[in-house]
């Protein structure tokens, strides 16, 4: 999201200025026009405002940027005016790759621009946190956590005791860490997801009710994970085990991780899918959403999973697209659905065949009969 | 839910208390009993005390208005009790429906009866907040926000920088809305929901990793919203843009909506439906619980999707009842299923078919033979 | 999760030490070797360190036995060292269950750890709260709350105005109770879940805009009830009404329970489920993951419902296994699915099937006028 409408940011969250050329030196573009115009934001050539940068690349927007209020236009190198116009131009190859460079820039420092700590917000006992975090208000430190550096902390997070979390790691609003949770390096967890609620563990007693089977383990998120908002991450059965989230992996928003699963190293997966226990998915899988994988499975590296399939065995072989309930060859099962959806005429077509082939049957014995009588 | 027992409130959430007499008036009904009798509540006739009032519309109940506590029972306007009873009477037309107009009012009571400031709570510079507000306890509104008249922030709300928010607008407990979302008037967002969160943007790179695609944009949530528990609405993607919830939309509970999806008006969807990226939902729409609709799709007005359907390509005509994954006719989709259900026994059919035409075809090929030696 | 690496606390959360032999007596085994040892954590025998005490039950780690750190570990009271050993053994008949005695020990311990009162906290007026509880900060309790014994509120928790709360439940960070929700003793409700939010009502006016129907009653959770992280149960919608989840019930992550909704004694149901509006659910269901369960329905006792199955009717008689959508009998189910996986090949054989009898039908017409003209 959009954490402010300020381009740059300096160590204390004040908006910084750049100039056109000081922009145009970054994306090493060269400049046409005033190049000593302030610039705090971007926005689109038809949308911006004294002040903005914005970009010109698809010929039909040509003419927004005789009107345009920009104070600079990044466009094509080549670029002839045919009109008169006000903004400075920033001459580059690629107008829109020079402006997406400047988003990502822009993205990354808004990104951590919040800093300091504001009040009141909860630190336990021999908690640790290294230097240019953030601490929203309202946030929840236990005690004995350890926190990297660069560690941005939003408002309403909680972080219970003995977690530990690497550098450059967002954790957004009212994320919550429960107890010996660890998070890796330059990870972002957003809004409202969970990590390391008990695993749903209950065995059967003779009764009828069931007894908690104590959840003890942890969770790990290695290095570069994303996690979207309102997941939930379970922690492992047993005291030393760890549900491990493998390093580069992203998942999407209310995602199920059951207690004990691994997922391999930069997997995507899609909002609302659900992974259950003790399941190991394999690295570079792509698991579409609302997609259910039973427990205890192993899942080959490069399978691809598509909306809504059922996974209810292993797939040792790698690099499978599968689908359906239980899932199998994408293929495949296009061409059964295919089918399927003709089933009443299928149907119809048999019963029709039935009655002629009946109808065969009596005059064929008939024509038999007949024939042998003619012997 | 029930916020208070009280059945008004005045100006200072205190308990108001109306007279028999006086509710009799509001639904245009007329007493019979002690009409100065004070009202606070309302019950079931068979759970009600002194001070609250019920109502008798099915006859099974009667039995009650005998023996309830209820200082006054709301009754059809032709009612003969057959022995004396206790409570004052308001006799209308249709009891259920005035006792309905009564909850509706003490419902839009109770939801507006907070009021005030809780503290701690934390605002941030240049944020302002019209008249009427309720801010509870440990609510966090971030900087340069923008909230109207009569607007009630329960605990643990988040509110981001830039925010701006209408008139009369409820955001239940631990609602977080990111920086510069944008929600109308008269909106009801339910506890723990995000709105704004991060898009699932990100490219494949060369070596297996995935690069983030900046997430610039915000969402936009239109006038008469109402949003459930636990949902997600993801930004947009690019600076500028939106994700679009349309005026008199109702979200249910645990719903995923992706980046840059617009729904349009008064479509309604349940519960733990999703819907990805780029899609443009039309308008009154009904989306039922767990359906799934991929990315990129235009679906038409008035289109009714299934419960658990799989939405994988555009709905062009408006209308349309679908069903199944991909979702198609709903008729239809019974129509297969039922065949898909007897699947083993057409599988029978069609083999024991082949065992018989087989037979035939050799012994009507002996036939034919001897039909011909017969010539 | 592990709240804490010590294995036993006193009452001020201190952790506590007991010798080799304290805990020899607690599992009714006996000590070899130096039972003064002073214990304070579990471990697993391959990881032990000093003042931990692990188990060795599988033949296959015995290996660890001879280079473990372990201050002690359990084994099977007829285990023969082939080496010099370190730690002390307790010898018991099984040491993986005594190792689960002491983990459930130490489990039910480390739930119930956490004591006193964290500033700031919120607690509104005429707010009552047993001894031994906790209150985390930024916890908040409205007015007119009724709280038991030893219960743990930790922080973020936001629990609304007249809700009860019974003996020895858990609140996890940031659960979410709405006004009047009452839940029983010993439950455990995991972060993030929201109980009592508006049910999904809305009656459609001429104009396709929709009038929300007041939410009025409660959600009434009873004894022994465990629920998952992000959950959301709405409460019901007429004054005086509950959705109702009976004793011993285990509800996993990230679930949907509508408005009016009863889930019997006992029954399980697993994560990303959801049961709609006054649907009843029996006893001693199982209920899997991502399984949906259509409004107004009956479903019997002692019913299983496989993943991802749609239930669209009541389910009448007991002890049902049900899959699909709509769901039916599993067995039956998989045989369907057996044969939809083979649809393509059906109908290539139906088709050339057809074939065939065409031609036959053709050449037996010509037998038969043969064997008619060789009469």
């Amino acid at each position: 999201m959009a954490e402010n409408h300020s381009l740059f940011f300096d160590a204390k969250s004040e908006p910084m200025e750049f100039t056109v050329t000081q922009i145009a030196n970054m994306l090493g573009g060269q400049v046409s026009g005033d190049g000593n115009q302030p610039i705090v934001m971007l926005a689109k050539i038809q949308d911006a405002k004294k002040g903005q940068i914005a970009f010109l690349s698809n010929p039909k927007y040509e003419q927004f940027i005789y009107t345009t209020h920009a104070s600079a236009v990044i466009v094509k190198k080549d670029f002839l005016p045919k009109k008169e116009i006000a903004p400075a131009l920033i001459l580059v190859d690629d107008p829109y790759s020079s402006f997406t460079v400047l988003l990502e820039e822009y993205h990354k420092l808004i990104s951590f621009q919040k800093a300091g700590v504001e009040q009141p917000s909860f630190i336990g006992s021999n908690s640790t946190i290294g230097t240019g975090h953030y601490r929203g208000a309202f946030s929840y430190i236990g005690n004995d956590v350890k926190i990297g550096n660069n560690v941005k902390i939003y408002p309403h997070v909680y972080i219970g005791d003995q977690a530990v979390i690497g550098d450059n790691t967002i954790l957004h609003t009212n994320v919550k860490l429960y107890a010996d949770t660890r998070v890796g390096n330059n990870c972002i967890i957003h809004a409202g997801t969970v990590i390391g609620s008990d695993g749903f563990g209950f065995a059967p007693l003779a009764d009828g009710t069931y007894k908690t089977i104590p959840q003890l383990g942890n969770v790990v998120i290695e290095d570069n994970v994303s996690i979207g908002a309102n997941t939930v991450i379970d922690c492992a059965t047993l005291f030393g085990d760890s549900t491990i989230i493998r390093q580069g992996v992203k998942l999407d928003n209310l995602i199920q991780i059951a207690h004990n699963v691994e997922v391999g190293k930069n997997t995507v997966i899609a909002s609302q899918a659900g992974i259950s226990g003790s399941t190991k998915i394999g690295e570079n899988n792509m698991i579409a959403g609302q997609v259910g994988i039973a427990g205890h499975l192993v899942i080959a590296n490069n399978t691809s999973i598509g909306a809504q399939a059922g996974i209810s065995k292993a797939i040792k072989e790698e690099g499978q697209k599968v689908l359906g309930y239980p899932a199998f060859d994408i293929k495949e099962y296009f061409r059964s659905y295919a089918v399927f959806k003709r089933l009443p005429e299928l149907n119809d077509r048999l019963r029709e065949l039935e009655k002629k082939v009946s109808m065969i049957d009596s005059v064929s014995i008939d024509a038999t009969s007949n024939g042998k009588h003619a012997d």
